[in-house]
């Protein structure tokens, strides 16, 4: 057991997770995730991200007793050695450093009723988690997301996805026209404020792309370098705009009870 | 000018922000709205929670320089002076110290297509914020809160509700066997991940209350303390649930289209 606040280990893990987090993300090729849903769907899922090495405190440990862990390097630390790991106030026991996964989008099969999610310049950690994680809940096929995205496998994306990491693929970096060059006749909405279509009176048939601009200045639909059809939230109230999480989420259940319905 | 880093105006807006600003809050009937959005809001909303003293920075003035601030008194700051005072990074030269209102349940008028929210033991203030900010934006009539829910007046969810605050009512502290009291037979539902009906499928005939639980635990329908129809949100994918602020998007948005069509 790791009990030394000294421990290299600590310092890899905090390396990861800091001001520079997504530089050593990206050059290490591994991300952390912390707590007891991640780990648990990093230990059951059949995709997603593997893990290297999961550190655990005995309480933490004993919450995942049950679970199949031959496979997998435990390295058992003391409740300070997490603390000092961690990002959070309560890391409940388990942290688990997993490699990033190398997803290419020439790989994203459609299957004629699939939707994707596409992320352009969106910032806000707290808002591309809880798209991820109601993505996964709608059935959607992968999220993918632009150049200057936010970083997907950030401490705060991880945990709002609240382990949908594990169940849904993810392709970062991807430009809008690259997208659109794989799938040139699927059909693209764009969520847009303005916009005169209703996204209830939308029809889908087949695929269908679903753009999100960025959290305060959205995206115009021309600076996309493909055609989008722009559609917009029926507000019957006030607000001038909606969370931009909210919207999408709203937008992602319209689309799958369209498919279902 | 205020350009004193020991200014007692300092020390009383920092107070109702700080680690003990819900006491503050509640003792002296104010609260603290920051940046550009939420003084617009409270400058040119017919309702809502009045102003006391706007501080402002030259550069904050002259955002807001096209309103009409004659009934406001308007206390000018250097801009160290409004850092000091910020629970942000960028407050945006601008920060209101207003009333809280003081809205009694016993006040609320149903129109007959009402939705009213009803938040039981909510916890995180940007779900709180969000919700408000959909509900309004979604035409909702008020958002109640139970007793042991965040205080919608501390600077996390006014600044996530981007200026709804102004928009709709907020009842806090308001038991659901009180406010079923007051509206027996009106309508009421909660979100339960559990129930068999789906939202879809859920016949609104009227006035309605929709209820969402904490977080982590939900509500038992029976500790409620009056009869609901509990329903749910029909999910194709994977995700045990949803974040929810997500969750209560979709279903004020389902709700709004429902008493619309």
């Amino acid at each position: 057991m790791i009990e030394s606040l000294h421990s290299p280990h600590i310092a890899r893990v905090k390396a990861l997770i800091g001001s520079k987090g997504a530089k050593e993300r990206r050059e290490q090729g591994l991300f952390v995730a912390e707590g007891v849903q991640c780990t648990r769907e990093a230990l059951t899922s059949a995709g997603g991200p593997e893990i290297k090495i999961i550190y655990a405190t005995e309480q933490g440990l004993s919450k995942i007793a049950e679970l199949d862990l031959g496979a997998v390097e435990i390295v058992e630390v003391s409740e300070p050695v997490l603390k000092a790991m961690s990002d959070t106030v309560s890391p409940q026991g388990l942290i688990s450093l997993c490699h990033t996964p190398e997803n290419s989008i020439s790989e994203l099969a459609l299957t004629g009723s699939s939707t994707v999610i596409y992320l352009h310049e969106i910032q806000d950690p707290g808002n591309a988690g809880t798209i991820l994680r109601t993505a996964d809940a709608m059935g959607v096929t992968a999220v993918v997301t632009s150049p200057d995205s936010v970083d997907m496998y950030s401490p705060k994306v991880v945990r709002s996805t609240a382990g949908s990491l594990w169940n849904i693929p993810v392709y970062e970096g991807v430009t809008f026209q690259a997208l659109a060059s794989i799938f040139p006749d699927t059909q693209k909405i764009l969520l847009s404020s303005h916009a005169s279509t209703s996204i209830l009176d939308l029809k889908i048939a087949g695929d269908c792309i679903a753009v999100f601009g960025n959290e305060a200045r959205g995206v115009d639909a021309a600076a996309l370098g493909a055609a989008v059809t722009e559609v917009t939230i029926p507000m019957a109230g006030n607000a001038e705009s909606l969370n931009l999480s909210a919207a999408a989420s709203i937008v992602m259940f319209t689309l799958s009870a369209k498919v279902a319905g």
